[in-house]
């Protein structure tokens, strides 16, 4: 839609000639002076530059967004979802955090759905979710689902676009967190999982101060995904043990170099704290070597070697040892300078980028390097725990001068690489050739990652760019100590980098965003009517119009309810106190947005019923007495009177 | 800023001016043609007025929006913070939901204040927000305060303005839910709390079928606010009890009507459902009677009356029995047409406008015409609870015919009211004067409220409106079956309505906002070091640099952490399992925008801690094993190195 190169420099030619113009024209029609454009852009102190700005951003009444993006909520636990180039918030999904506006860990499903990521037997009710990983298809996003990992609680989530909701939440306790996650191979045959910091795997204890070398270690899970089923079959996961680095980002090879993934590390210094115990502080400690290690796993070996089963199973997940990784060709490290941050594949899948971020070079190797060596098992030395290294220079296609900070890496499919300086507070804009920058954009403040659009797949669009600023600061009215981030949208269309508009994220710290063309997403209206939304098919107890009932049996009370503008059917549920209340209700509209809400007082139940959708809720009436139950959700001008009463009958 | 006027007829005139100019003049600079933003125009299809509202609303990087709405986020339990004209949204604010970004509902001191919202003994763990009410000195906006009701579980929740934080929860079991809340006096001396939903007062069981009439009572709760310590007081509020009438909005006097409440209601018909006993549905039996009763409270007699112990405690709270109320002349009933919705007192105080939902008109009531009736004892009847009824002709300024489904009225301080109306989903702008309609704008879709720039007080400032959409069917792109909502901004500055911008809400569904001038709020930017933000005081147990330590006491291993850029120290605690944990930790940093967050892997420990702040998390380390802890929140290059250990030694 939008062309490429319409520069504010070439606006200001525009506003010149109007105002060379108007100067000597009379206005033309409507009754206004052609002193009004400027008027205004006096009244709002706009520039020329702010003009060109609104205009390739806003987006007029009923007009789509061009992009969706899909925004890691940081520790709010949810994913959120951004229009561009308006930067208007379209929904925040619930994932991980119970949320009621979508009934989310209110209704039986989605609570089991919760249970999914419950950890030595707690229940957790939040998540760091950090990299959210659109699924692939040849490379490419398809639009059908996103996953998302909880670098806190090592945990994977399903989120299906078809309805926009959370289906499948799974973890491991063989790991402690994740950082590396999630992300998918090229056809979403596996997410991957990648450790943070270190643990003795599968959950034992072991003192750090004196066997963190010995009993400490790190992993990859690589988790099956069943398409078909849209769901995460753990039985056919597997995991890679690495040694206690504390592994950071990664990224799966694509095209040349599918069937590989690459993982860094920082801490092969094997520090762990202890800074009240005789210890420096982690941060100093951590920082002590030139080179890291860049952790080359061969996947597809990998699953060879777990079907042919050479794997122990650690509290539930199959692992392959270090020793057999190192030993089978399934582990390789390259060194890598200075406690590296981001690694990336470009999109030809023949180089790999890496920032290291006390470095002030971006680092590009090479794939076709790696693989020569690897395949002639040319290995400089070995590290502590036997896994092959192979040569620094052997392995890099060269070096670009940054600036301070280096972090992450994404590609505009046009041969230029973006780079987020997080200590220079910049974008970096270089030449994938050349390896030479060719634009720096100020950022406000702190970038930490940044995503360009379809920027992870085989063929990025280019155009849009979002710097993932940390701090905010002076950028939007205060609202307390605690500050919303900002997003700053960047026009990448020209050879200049322009900042178009500046975004606070206003609940939840993002952490990294994929952005796709919106119009791969076909998601659905409604439901068919009786639809679980979690298996998609009618529900065991769904209720249809004039089967409404209730019915005692040995489990509880069973009450088959309906909704429909204006009223619950029935609208009084008699039970006595101490009974188990099962409540099945069914959304008979098949009106685009007819969702209803079902809410009773004092109880805690509150559910979204979208057309079609039937829900689910369990509850004991355990105190007397008179509870109102009502629609939550305005659906008609009578939507006041779509109420009733739960009656408790005391014992 | 903006200045009035400047419509998108007058920018037609401009963009003439440059069209007829372009074809004529060369390019005065910068390389470009004077082609170019004709053709950013046309390849973002942007109308000229789409042009004007673009850059009525674009606000560029680093500049301040002019307002800040406060809205509610429906059932999401939250309130959401938008800055206009931008309509970007700046801070969700948790309010009744556990919200982990925030780290509410995790650490000692929010788990209290939502203990606080406990009902008949069971946690809740959401809340549908309806009314939010900014704090008021002489009837005017004074941005300390923010107060907000739960529909659907009758509770008050106060958020400081200072921090943007929720710091109380009350809640009354002598009520079952309200709709009438949160509203204030024109001095903030009452936070008033209406039913919407009548039950036994106090939370006793009866039978509607047989006792609606007798048992059944709806109340309007007046919370006392204590200013200096900044809470609700409970022992000093009352209520005052009214019939089972389906209590709906509320509004309070001012200036002339100081000193006076009004509350409407539906469902004079004392309809209770039962559609699967025998009765209609309650939306046909709710609508039978021509008139209900617009309820007029003289608070100040009612406070009075509570000085002089006219009072019944029910359930721990003061009541003005409802013959006491009829009696006394704290309550009077005056007709109201046909199931009302919304009731909003003038700016000057002197009128009362209410929407009758299922009448085509707005009755535009007379505080005067009101207050000499009640003063002359002229009652044209009695209701059959014995409350006095005043006559409807004696009552009326006069009606406006408005169009279908008229809900709500907000004022813009220059003689116009602007209804919305729900079924026509249109704004409606009429002269208070004249009673005649001026303009209406459409809506996308079914407005419910609307609300102005400080539209609730004695001087609105006009400028802005706000479309409270409840459908968006075919607004934004399409996110699955559950839609945002649609706020639409509208430029209110000139005698026609302009459409602006079309805000998606993406959490929640918003019920009502207030408007607040943006300088009107100075909140802190960081806590002076070791404030428990609760208290505003120094904390119990705050933590100094280099006094961070461990002590085991009676109840508990108490841990004091300091955190600063970047470490925790200690980073390593070592419990014994199956120990109590009281973590104390203090953010050190006085930097604004430097917020740590604090997490523990497995054990659903997870607290934000901004600049100065003090925290306490409790827990039991009842799993044995290595669990990582780390910082949440990206505060610095070495952010990842901001980590340690919980080491949970096996019994």
């Amino acid at each position: 839609m939008m062309r490429s190169g319409i520069q504010s420099s070439i606006l200001v030619g525009v506003l010149g000639a109007l105002f060379a113009c108007s100067s000597k024209s009379a206005p033309t029609g409507g009754g206004g002076t052609s002193s009004s454009l400027t008027d205004l852009m006096k009244a709002r102190n706009l520039s020329e530059a702010d003009v060109n700005a609104a205009l390739k951003t806003y987006t007029p009444s009923g007009r789509m967004d061009e992009y969706l993006a899909f925004s890691s909520g940081g520790h709010s636990g949810q994913v959120i979802v951004i229009g561009l180039p308006s930067m208007r918030i379209l929904k925040y999904i619930a994932v991980f955090t119970p949320e009621p506006w979508q009934g989310f860990g209110f209704d039986d499903a989605s609570k089991a759905v919760l249970a999914g990521g419950k950890r030595f037997g707690h229940d957790l009710t939040w998540a760091d979710t950090h990299h959210p990983a659109l699924s692939e298809t040849a490379g490419d996003y398809d639009g059908q689902y996103l996953f998302i990992g909880d670098k806190a609680n090592a945990r994977i989530a399903v989120i299906d676009l078809k309805d926009f909701e959370t289906k499948q939440i799974v973890t491991s306790e063989l790991i402690g967190g994740d950082h590396g996650a999630a992300f998918v191979t090229p056809n979403t045959d596996y997410i991957v999982e990648t450790t943070q910091y270190p643990v003795p795997l599968g959950g034992g204890y072991a003192d750090p101060a004196k066997e963190f070398k010995a009993k400490y270690r790190g992993a990859a899970v690589f988790w099956k995904f069943d398409r078909a089923a849209g769901r995460i079959d753990p039985a056919a996961s597997f995991a890679v043990e690495f040694p206690p680095y504390t592994q950071d980002l990664a990224d799966a090879g694509k095209l040349v170099s599918d069937g590989y993934a690459f993982f860094n590390s920082i801490n092969t210094e094997l520090a762990w704290g202890g800074n009240q115990e005789g210890n420096p502080p982690m941060e100093s400690s951590y920082s002590k070597n030139d080179m890291d290690y860049l952790h080359v796993v061969d996947w597809k070996k990998a699953e060879a070697l777990v079907k042919a089963g050479k794997t122990e199973t650690i509290n539930g997940m199959k692992v392959i040892r270090l020793e057999v990784a190192a030993a089978e060709g399934v582990l390789t490290f390259v060194p890598e300078p200075k406690s590296p941050h981001g690694v990336d594949v470009t999109p030809d899948g023949q180089d790999i980028v890496v920032g290291g971020k006390l470095d002030t070079h971006g680092t590009v190797f090479s794939f076709a390097k790696i693989k020569a060596q690897i395949d002639a098992k040319k290995f400089e030395s070995k590290d502590p725990y036997g896994v092959p290294v192979l040569s620094f220079k052997d392995s890099i296609r060269g070096q670009v001068e940054l600036g301070l900070g280096p972090l992450h890496t994404v590609f505009d499919g046009q041969g230029n690489a973006y780079t987020s300086l997080f200590l220079e507070t910049v974008v970096a804009k270089w030449s994938l050739k050349d390896l030479k920058v060719t634009d720096k954009l100020p950022t406000h403040y702190n970038i930490g990652h940044l995503t360009a659009a379809e920027g992870d797949t085989v063929s990025p669009d280019g155009k849009y760019l979002i710097a993932m600023n940390k701090w905010a600061l002076d950028r939007f009215h205060k609202v307390g100590p605690l500050l919303p981030q900002n997003f700053q949208l960047v026009d990448i269309s020209a050879p200049k980098m322009q900042l178009l508009y500046d975004m606070p994220l206003p609940l939840g710290e993002p952490h990294y965003v994929q952005i796709i063309k919106a119009d791969k997403l076909k998601p659905i209206d409604v439901y068919t009517p009786g639809e679980d939304p979690m298996t998609g098919k009618k529900a065991e107890f769904a209720v249809e119009a004039g089967k409404e009932r209730v019915e005692r049996k040995a489990d509880g009370v069973h009450v088959y309810m309906t909704a429909i503008r204006s009223h619950f059917t029935p609208d009084i549920i008699r039970v006595k106190q101490g009974e188990t209340v099962k409540l099945h209700v069914d959304n008979l509209e098949q009106a685009y947005d007819a969702t209803h809400g079902f809410a009773i007082n004092s109880y805690n139940v509150n559910i979204s019923i979208e057309p079609g959708e039937h829900n689910d809720v369990t509850f004991v009436a355990d105190k007397a007495g008179v509870f109102p139950m009502y629609c939550t959700e305005f659906c008609s001008a009578l939507h006041l009177e779509m109420a009733g009463y739960l009656l408790v009958e005391p014992k």
